[in-house]
């Protein structure tokens, strides 16, 4: 039994480009990170791109959902910008119905690369849910897993938090 | 619903005193990476003891077992030293036989105020087992939950495995 | 003898703001990154602005001078953002002269906040330079010293370099 | 003009050993802390040895003065352990008399393995006094630079101070 993780980008990924001055990607952390947790799980890591998930398109969600229909690992982990988690998750969520995949989102507020991220607690999260729960599309974030659709991200506080 | 995490020490915990140049206990780094974590789950973190798991006694077990009988929470998380924590899972195991509880224990290979620490990863996903899991004892380490009776840390790895 | 550290800003102070996504000030890091590096000189550190250095005004540029001016101290750490430090250099060098005061402007390529940054080595180094190097006005940065008019920053390479 | 570093442990280069749960020496990390620094001097990086300071032997010192009278360098910076440092610094000033060398020795409080090193902090300022220090053998820590023989560590503070 192996998990699929997809990495879309978001402050997860982000980098400090010092020639620039400004946040940009490179490569995904997800290999150093899962190497810094001590991660034996049965593995496959695939950059389906990298982008913000304020610039990320529908046709961008499409190929993300055509990955994961077409993946053979029933677990799936996206990580995925935080403020359009949500859209994107509503996206897989109509187009995986009764695939039985149990797919659970998460991302970072502050990227990996900062000493104070929260990207490596996500990710032992978000791991560990997929392996948990029932069949289905999930946000993970502060800890917390929430059904896609009882979800929104509170931009104020910076937090997600259930619709009702 | 809430969770009690008990920190009992081990190497999660420990510091470098710069006085004496070893490794020492001085507070649990919990809070501080609930903080990181961004963590909005209603939890206890309470500090049993801060020992080393090699000297962890009799009466440190039955002290965690009576902390986790008494606690009103059914989700506990346990931050413990690797090298006895299957011990301490046991008497736990005989001692919360039909109390209904969910008990997680994690721990790190490296201390948490160390860079390089898989401490942030393994709270993250200890946090997230004890949500989704069955009543039951388990170990919560490398991104996967073992019961307890199915369980060894191999010293020559450090990594933790199935028995069978 | 004691040394003012004056913060103006630059890479070297950005953090990241995670309820906007972007870089931007808070507080300068010095107090902590001085704690860090155990420094036992008699400092004042002084925040005259925080601001990007290539936003930086001739008023910011005077009214560093001014502060340079008015210091009791005669030997003064300034960290600027890089892509404008020279500039700055020459309005002091203009302003200072004859004044018998060593100045050592510093900065970083990468925010402290970031776990990479070449911060805390810029700070050490720009602390010992302002000790020991005769009155005048240099920029510390890439593990050497540069007399102001005598230097540049490659952009390209992201280093600085001397003239000639 | 070039400047040999010569590394012979201590707690700057400790590292923690997850199998065994103690600190230990594995290979030095200065060519990384170099390469954080963005650090453009001509230098060689030597390691001489790896060992705590309580633990350096009169033939472990007679070596480092081997290769301090032995180096093309006139500047030489050494990493050491702090407890012995004042001890060692004897051996080189009374073996390099005449010699014309600067030599800076700094060393670590807390290992640079861990995220709240002094150590990039007092790499950064030794090597900014040897480039600026007329010849003779000192110790740099705390910010501050010492003559060898005007210099002890108190042990209560973990400080380095002058004798007079």
């Amino acid at each position: 039994m192996s998990i699929l993780i997809l990495a879309s980008g978001g402050t997860f990924d982000k980098e400090y480009d010092e020639l620039t001055g400004t946040l940009a990607f490179e490569d995904s952390h997800l290999p150093h990170m899962l190497e810094l947790g001590r991660c034996r799980l049965e593995v496959t890591v695939r950059t389906a791109m990298l982008v913000d998930s304020l610039e990320m398109t529908n046709e961008d969600r499409e190929l993300l959902l055509a990955q994961c229909r077409r993946a053979r690992e029933s677990q799936i982990v996206i990580t995925h910008g935080t403020d359009t988690m949500v859209e994107t998750a509503k996206v897989l969520a109509n187009g995986l119905e009764g695939s039985g995949k149990t797919v659970v989102m998460t991302g970072a507020m502050i990227p990996f690369a900062f000493g104070s991220s929260d990207g490596l607690f996500n990710l032992g999260s978000a791991l560990s849910f997929v392996q948990t729960l029932p069949p289905g599309i999930y946000v993970a974030m502060n800890g917390r897993y929430f059904p896609w659709d009882n979800c929104r991200k509170n931009r104020e506080l910076g937090i997600f938090e259930a619709l009702r």
